[in-house]
């Protein structure tokens, strides 16, 4: 199999499951802004589901792009990721449905927990899989962002039984960390190919 | 990352969106003419951002086509975009729901607002990654449309309030303004190829 | 513009309608067979639909395949004819879920009917933009499908008000007719190539 | 038609047929345990549901590799497959709903019994259009696994209506039997490139 098609696929399912996060957001039935301010908690939440999804895509992609051989187990640990990011819609209406209450907030912070222990799975055996000149062992390098990531989740999880907002803090506190581009695995691929 | 990769993304996520808009379309329980009516305003603002969104499907893809560099950046200016788009189905169906009242009615030419500053911004980073002699630039040229849309969406968005019948006009005519197709872009690229 | 990229997102859009539309047959709360017994309308209504579907995605790729120039107006025919395939999830439900009224399945058949229209319509587009030595035209010949089956839309509008069941019938009638792929296009192709 | 169409429409229905499926996943009113709780059995069938559909997307892959030829029998066959597959979003809604009831769980056999048979058509067919020397036809063998699960399926379906359970785990089996990627037809494309 060509990662081409991995890609294309893996593209589709998080199209889907970004764009239908939003029918979380139930067009109300009165007209009035008292109608409204009810589903401000959804659309907060909507919006951080939809920067923690943009992320995903974005440093999959990345990371696809230096995959030149997808094997079964490559395959399934893709898989199981996707398994884990469609249930952000779930998770996403619930926390906000509850306006950020503790079990919904620590629940959102448990699928975090478990995409990002399913995409470090995925990108420890795509390096298995190039030998030991891989590329994206270079790229990762330290990988400070994906080991201080599940830390931070299990320490919100934590705190949301006691201080939600705390809890809520440090998904945006993660997601703020990873918008910056993961610029590594660029810089990697250009001197690889510089290397040539 | 090719800018393939993005137009392929973002083609997904507008055809999930302009897709699922139909589901804010409930199927009636009874079956006759009179069970149907009330759908009549859900109809017709379905009908409305369904123009809008092959507008912007449209002009994105010509707008993409003259990117050949996607800096992390322009990935997210395009993520933004994306977002305001998402929001379309629900505003689409909060207006058509409440027969066009007046609160619904501005928020939907808000939602057009801030998917129009998108689309301006995205442009604008385009043409700067472009360098001196961009493609883009020369193809938006003075950009009027591009100008014009933000002042009368925010014109609506101020008679909403008080006629509302003039803010769906107001979204009608940009619709028309922007019907016919962008060649602008179509006639720049053919022109710098000409030059080569 | 490219034909692939037209193809890509019509197909994407197809993809979606013809996904969505099972949504429709809504989980009901019991277990019995009684509990299910209710659905079979909406089923029976959703194979008519898929088949309906799968025709027109099929046609619709042997159609585009011809076409090797993307003008404004195509695209926006394109975009007509995903406008009338986007509410056939919505009639269909409204005709299963009524159990084959007389007024839903009138609607199922007008927008089938439009659909038909603006196949046609899209079709003389591309032929147009052909010239005279258009490969399409030679393919579509006399067109005895395309022709016929409006007008059996219409007469089936006419008695689904009557004798419902005649209606039912007529669209499963048409459906057969084009069940059987499009093989003139594709010889028609295989001649074009044979005489240069 | 070339593979590649077929192959990227049917990805798209798969990857929309895997994500809507979490809707099925109702967002609970409540903020509480108790309000969790019931949701466990539907959970667990959108995991094994999500499973299967994994496998049918990993071996559509790799037998839709080795056709050449896309006929008008083939492309229906596929579309006939992709009608079951559509259903299971339904079926795994209700048996999760209802706590893996019996005549749930029966159905829920009897849409997997309907996808196996229609996959199996879908193979004799490619394998028949590729004549004597058929690449898949190689690849396949004996098929046991193919021709096992059918006959699960049938005793599963027996089995609902005495031990609920009994069925359940016929449906986990085969689930684990398919989960070991088919390595029997990249191995036979590998032998027939090797031949060459």
């Amino acid at each position: 199999m060509k990662t081409g098609r991995l890609e294309a696929f893996s593209d589709g399912v998080l199209a889907i499951i970004i764009t239908i996060m939003v029918l979380e957001l139930k067009v109300p039935h009165g007209a009035g802004l008292g109608d409204l301010a009810p589903l401000l908690p959804v659309f907060l939440s909507y919006v951080l589901s939809f920067v923690y999804l943009g992320i995903y895509w974005n440093n999959h992609h990345h990371m696809l792009h230096t995959c030149n051989r997808v094997t079964g187990s490559i395959l399934w640990a893709n898989l199981h990721l996707l398994f884990w990011l469609s249930l952000v819609p779930f998770v996403t209406g619930w926390m906000g449905e509850n306006h950020f209450a503790a079990l919904p907030s620590a629940l959102y912070g448990g699928v975090l927990l478990m995409a990002a222990l399913a995409y470090y799975l995925l990108q420890q055996l795509i390096i298995a899989s190039q030998g030991p000149a891989s590329v994206l062992r270079k790229a990762v390098g330290g990988d400070w962002k994906g080991k201080l990531s599940p830390l931070l989740y299990v320490l919100a999880i934590l705190l949301a039984f006691r201080w939600t907002w705390a809890a809520q803090s440090l998904y945006v506190l993660v997601a703020l960390l990873w918008l910056i581009p993961d610029r590594r695995i660029e810089r990697a691929l250009d001197a690889a190919r510089a290397a040539r």
